[in-house]
């Protein structure tokens, strides 16, 4: 068998959501073939690294943003050439922030980073736009059996910022009635002692996420779906 | 950067189902450092074959089992030391047959091949156990929201076959009489024309799976859930 000339890379979506609207962190880089075009942060995984750790350094050189957790999403390896220089097989993975509390800030490696709104996505460098559309049905399905949409969430929340997260990611409309109903009747989430005054509307409780409750019911078998 | 000194390679854990037990497709090395030790099917990737060809590839060469379609199951890469020879990352994928129905015959890497019971393997080679134990975890989770269990059952199967299945894989009783009427009312199982006449017993009628229907429910956005 000939010697092995195969890299091995990792890409991060990194999914946001502010004011009603998803984002994906995007860079745009200053050297290279894809001078200019917008792309995933990711890059080689280097020898003594591991995968999580290469890609939560290469979001953290390129982007600023620095968090501790991302999840496997797929391994990109069965387009031979979708990097035309040599063949790279890439480990993509995808993680969820408030983006509102996210300063992005590129090093030197990136002209630009930035929140890019899903639906204003360009052509991407490689089959990173494949990757963006794999992470996001992922993001579709959990939301359906994970409460993981908090991630994307300030820690406290109106109950409506809550409802149109759900109603921006699922792409329709929910039961408002039904959804409050059952996700309280989760015990999931609580209420503050806060109130947010809105100029002229109605004051709004504020709710934070219960962790410690959500992690019991999963103990427990209970399958939460929306 | 130094040059990146990363092996890649694929794994494939093959569930197989019969007469009420669900099996693990392994081999035994005959050379290597390994020697002896039992192993997942798997090996290095080539540079010119997708992941999905190489597992495929690996799998027929090893096993004698050729199939079309294994499922990507996750990337083992965060400990540096899997294999000691050089870094390894595998990308390990699963797949599931009707055992009864598959000629297992090892070719010359490996000594022997063999279906081994899943609470009968032992220490395997690398980080093998984990593997298995992963993918016996998806395994367990997609039967519950998708019919992935038909493909362990031949193409007519008697109810109680069916119902063994969900029993053994999700190691608990199921409520037999909602479990077929659930099942019956998805529509994604029929009645064939054929009876099994089985000793003394109770002659017992052949259904089969229509993929059909479910693939018009999946479209529907109809859950499957057991």
């Amino acid at each position: 068998m000939k010697l092995q000339n195969i890299r091995l890379a990792v890409d991060a979506i990194i999914f946001g959501f502010s004011e009603g609207n998803l984002y994906v962190l995007l860079i745009q880089q200053k050297f290279g073939t894809n001078k200019l075009q917008w792309a995933l942060p990711g890059g080689l995984v280097q020898n003594e690294e591991t995968l999580n750790e290469a890609v939560l350094r290469e979001l953290a050189e390129e982007t600023g943003v620095k968090i501790n957790y991302l999840e496997q999403l797929y391994t990109f390896g069965d387009k031979l050439d979708r990097d035309h220089r040599n063949r790279v097989v890439s480990v993509a993975y995808f993680g969820l922030v408030d983006s509102s509390k996210i300063i992005v800030k590129p090093d030197t490696d990136a002209l630009h980073a930035e929140w890019i709104a899903l639906d204003e996505i360009p052509k991407l460098a490689f089959d990173h736009n494949q990757m963006v559309k794999l992470a996001f049905q992922r993001l579709q399905n959990k939301l359906t059996y994970q409460p993981i949409g908090f991630d994307l969430l300030p820690k406290e929340f109106q109950f409506s910022e809550l409802e149109n997260l759900y109603c921006t990611i699922l792409h329709r409309e929910i039961d408002r009635r039904n959804f409050r109903k059952k996700i309280l009747s989760f015990g999931i989430i609580e209420e503050t002692d806060k109130i947010l005054l809105k100029g002229a509307g109605r004051p709004s409780r504020l709710f934070r996420f219960n962790k410690k409750k959500y992690r019991e019911l999963e103990k427990e078998g209970i399958i939460f779906e929306i």
